[in-house]
């Protein structure tokens, strides 16, 4: 396969799939670290409640086939895997808001094994500015712009408060920064040639609080 | 409105509605912190991307209604959404796995203010058994049942390592547990009447990494 048509496959991959990829690493790794050699997609199937023809589909857009019968090698599908979903290749990455979502990523090394490394930080609080968390220096967001130039860093997080993250964002698609990881609630704006990836911990929280709620009701309607 | 009324509203709320409320919130905060005194849900909808006919249903839920030509009122309305949303109230939770993500998450007192409060952490590394991350302690993970019988504390936060993650949960499960927030990227199995909900940061980081090499590939074949 040549690498066009390689790149072709990755770029019409669904957001469903995406999202599916993960559960599937996280499972074969783990039976890999059982050393277990094959797995087959029914059980794959089973254990994470997919379509065991979904999982085929979304492995072959991987180009991974499993052995009839046998099904898939383990080692190499975690391989494949890790390598198709970018958590092998180093992603620098800048950090802007080294408040205490923000110093929370920064020490999170979970981050690093999936391919992010958090570089520098920045923040306009003057009483941080200076210092470090771990080994990542927080310097002053006025100089944003100049170290995105001298660095070509192209990933920014922001985790600033969520009244300042359009401004933040603005400044950042102004420095050539290409992909942007909005930990804030806000729904930022920002041109269609920037990728925009929003991780809303708070809403998932919203969600789980109206589950509980909801199924208490349940139950003490049933009672 | 009769308290149950309430009730069957909220259980019958639409899971996008949710996840679009915390918007709206963090939309309005920022108004109310500008002291503005009304909003439209046309202002909304043109700053979230969100169809304004939608705002308007979204907020009904609530028993909200905009006044014609007006618009809604901030304040108040910052005020429903929070108390609505569950982040007003303090929800007691345990943290299960206390290394990197895990005390990160302790350390982020953004959650505090969404009205989450872990009162504990438990690991079975001896290395941090009896320590305290801030003023969280640490403790065996073995005494997890005892003290969740002891406390009553119905929420549990998963950040161990995923090869560990179901085992955890089977644990939880049978300690009475009746909210499970896992942060591993493992799909965890639950009884039916076991709330779940999964935030999954790496799977993000995934998608992010997919948009950036396909708009890169974009750019490449355009060029």
């Amino acid at each position: 396969m040549s690498d066009n048509a390689r790149h072709i496959t990755r770029d019409m991959l669904p957001e469903p799939t995406l999202r599916r990829l993960p559960w599937y690493l996280a499972y074969v790794k783990m039976l890999d670290s059982k050393h277990e050699e094959y797995v087959s997609s029914t059980q794959i199937a089973k254990r994470l409640n997919v379509d065991a023809s979904q999982i085929a589909k979304d492995l072959s857009f991987l180009n991974i086939k499993g052995k009839t019968r046998i099904g898939y090698e383990v080692h190499p599908l975690t391989k494949a895997l890790t390598e198709f979903l970018g958590f092998k290749h180093r992603h620098n990455a800048f950090l802007v808001g080294a408040g205490s979502l923000g110093s929370a990523l920064m020490r999170d090394l979970g981050l690093m094994q999936y391919g992010l490394n958090i570089v520098a930080a920045f923040d306009i609080n003057p009483a941080i500015v200076g210092k470090n968390v771990g080994d990542i220096p927080i310097y002053d967001f006025a100089e944003f712009s100049t170290r995105q130039r001298s660095t070509g860093v192209s990933i920014a997080i922001v985790a600033v408060p969520f009244e300042n993250a359009q401004d933040v964002a603005d400044t950042l698609v102004e420095s050539n920064i290409k992909a942007i990881w909005n930990f804030t609630p806000y729904r930022i704006k920002v041109p269609r040639n920037i990728v925009l990836q929003n991780t809303s911990i708070y809403s998932d929280l919203a969600l789980m609080y109206n589950r509980m709620e909801a199924s208490a009701n349940i139950k003490n309607i049933t009672k």
